[in-house]
């Protein structure tokens, strides 16, 4: 018999949660209204909508009218880039060396636009760089952005100190929290940041929908322009069924940090062990890292080929960050903490959720030493 | 015994057709993967999606590459203005006076980079006046953009003769076919145009998913950047689920305009048989209509009022475009068409759906019949 298939790359995406698709059945259902309809049932779509809004403002601890509804967080964070910098005269933007491409690429075309951009670099264990931020910043910087949690080490990034550096030179800090968010605590107000972005497929809700939570006092130009829908940030028909599921998500969410760092946490460290046995390098071992995730490579393994291995075996895991299909080449968050290039070649990220177990890792890493051991074998006699 | 609710607004949104779920379920359900994951559950993903885009380009007769899936029709219209605007030098665009606002807002901001932008004006029956735009356009027109169906109306436009006039010049051609999908047989290839919009919520398929159709030999800039999906003119984690039911809901859309004309149409010719008689104003009433909608206005009683009191009677009909909340005042379509104000202000939208009936539709007159004289007379005692 085919054993089951275990699922172990939740940074990626996460399965629905069944109590959150309940809640959007309804909204597929006999509740299809638009919410911009004065109909009844526009108005049960819109009442809808704006539940949600409020579940999702609780989570991260603002008010309703903060949450700008997009269709995930690729978007939030090119509306936020996009939005903040073309309503600004040019001067410079710094992003750590790590952001995901969704902020990498917005911000570099700032350059076309007359931009200064510049990266934060990041030490080799994949944390941000704050002293080099004092020292880079100034005067001309305007926008500032670094990630609460990487997608593929999961190290932690000092956000608060960044906003502390930020202050004096009235600088706008954004923060992309999609890996965080559901895994650790994630206060907006605490951390001090002007914008943070999230999405529901990360912490299992559905995917093709996220917001940009923004600063009350803040006004930003719009991505997407028409109908005025979002208080006019955000224009098009509401996704009224994945929204009411991402407010679902958020509401079970608020326990998610809690079970992760008591069931999950466990089970990365007994992982990390083992590994650490069979002479892997993991990425950022001694950081802070959001307790569901270990990124780590073999010595003289591809990481593409363990994925592939390790799929066969009847594991999901990822060689790196799962953004397109199309992506070739070394990852860049290891390229920007320096990591040497054989190493990097064999990246692999676990990143468990919630319902994965201790025997499902202690399988793992069974199926995992022995696919090593033959790779191994097999390239010795070749 | 309340009656049941009737619900008249299908150009405002669709309820999804059980089969389109039935197919979606799968992906909220064993099969979540990232279509981006080199893994199984990623690989079954991404199948599902070119499946998908596949059952997308047979509807509107391309190939599948030329499908570049996006969160919305709103989307998909900011993507195809500003894509193409900002690879190129300013020059005109054309749009007609009837486009949505998304449209109408990305092209009239066109103006702050130094591009020209006018409309194309209508006839009083709602029609883009192709006389006009013969005369109007010059070798710096670059962009034109003219809908294939209005929203409002209904009415439908001549985009063949408008790619014509603008061959001659070089300039490229968008449609919005947001409103005609489904309704009325849609071909890029017979359209002639370079891009054409589509929605999956229009046509029995879920919400929060759409398509840009480009021509082959088109190259256009991102909108929303990232990781480089959907050939990098759309990044963002693809939205698995409703791109699988908006591929479903185009398989079944192929009968649609078939069925639509032999069974909706003469719902609405009877409807508007009883409309003249009560004495309203139906516009466009004498143009080619998609078989679906009838905009009308009744003397003396406010569209909006007609709106709450059909509503509390069971029907659910729209006083305009459900474009946002927020909106107010007059129909910018009826202005276009320079119907006057006491007349516009009374614009009700009956849109049906292909599972409506001659008895709900003759008991929506009986309805209408009664609010009408009740409003009338309440007016006439005031």
């Amino acid at each position: 018999m085919k054993p089951k298939y275990v699922y172990f790359d939740h940074n990626s995406t996460t399965p629905i949660d069944p109590r959150v698709l309940e809640e959007m059945f309804r909204f597929f259902g006999t509740e299809y209204g638009n919410a911009s309809s004065r109909h009844t049932l526009g108005t049960h779509a819109l009442r809808a909508v704006e539940t949600a809004r409020g579940q999702v403002a609780e989570l991260v601890g603002v008010e309703s009218k903060q949450v700008v509804f997009t269709s995930g967080g690729t978007e939030s964070n090119n509306l936020v880039i996009k939005g903040i910098s073309s309503g600004s005269s040019p001067g410079k933007i710094l992003i750590s060396g790590i952001e995901h491409p969704c902020i990498v690429k917005p911000a570099e075309n700032l350059k076309y636009q007359g931009w200064m951009v510049e990266k934060i670099p990041v030490s080799s264990s994949g944390v941000v760089k704050t002293k080099t931020l004092k020292q880079i910043i100034d005067s001309e910087c305007k926008i500032i952005s670094v990630m609460l949690a990487n997608n593929e080490t999961g190290v932690c990034q000092p956000v608060s100190e960044v906003v502390d550096i930020a202050k004096e030179y009235d600088a706008f800090v954004h923060t992309d929290a999609v890996q965080a968010l559901g895994k650790i605590p994630v206060s907006f107000k605490e951390l001090g940041v002007q914008a943070l972005s999230i999405s529901a497929h990360k912490l299992n809700g559905p995917k093709g929908v996220g917001a940009l939570i923004l600063d009350k006092r803040l006004s930003i130009n719009p991505l997407i322009e028409g109908g005025g829908h979002e208080d006019g940030l955000r224009s098009g028909t509401l996704n009224v069924p994945a929204i009411v599921g991402f407010g679902k998500a958020c509401e079970i969410a608020h326990q998610n940090p809690t079970k992760i760092k008591k069931n999950v946490a466990p089970l990365i460290q007994a992982l990390d062990k083992k590994l650490k046995r069979m002479g892997a390098t993991i990425f950022g071992c001694n950081e802070t890292r959001i307790p569901n995730t270990s990124y780590f490579s073999l010595p003289g393994v591809a990481g593409e080929t363990l994925v592939i291995e390790l799929d066969k075996a009847g594991f999901a895991v990822s060689s790196g960050a799962a953004c397109s299909g199309n992506k070739a080449g070394p990852s860049e968050v290891l390229e920007a903490m320096q990591v040497n290039t054989d190493i990097a070649a064999g990246a692999v990220r676990v990143s468990l959720g919630i319902s994965n177990t201790l025997e499902e890792v202690m399988g793992f890493c069974d199926g995992l030493e022995q696919i090593f051991n033959r790779l191994r074998t097999m390239s010795a006699i070749a």
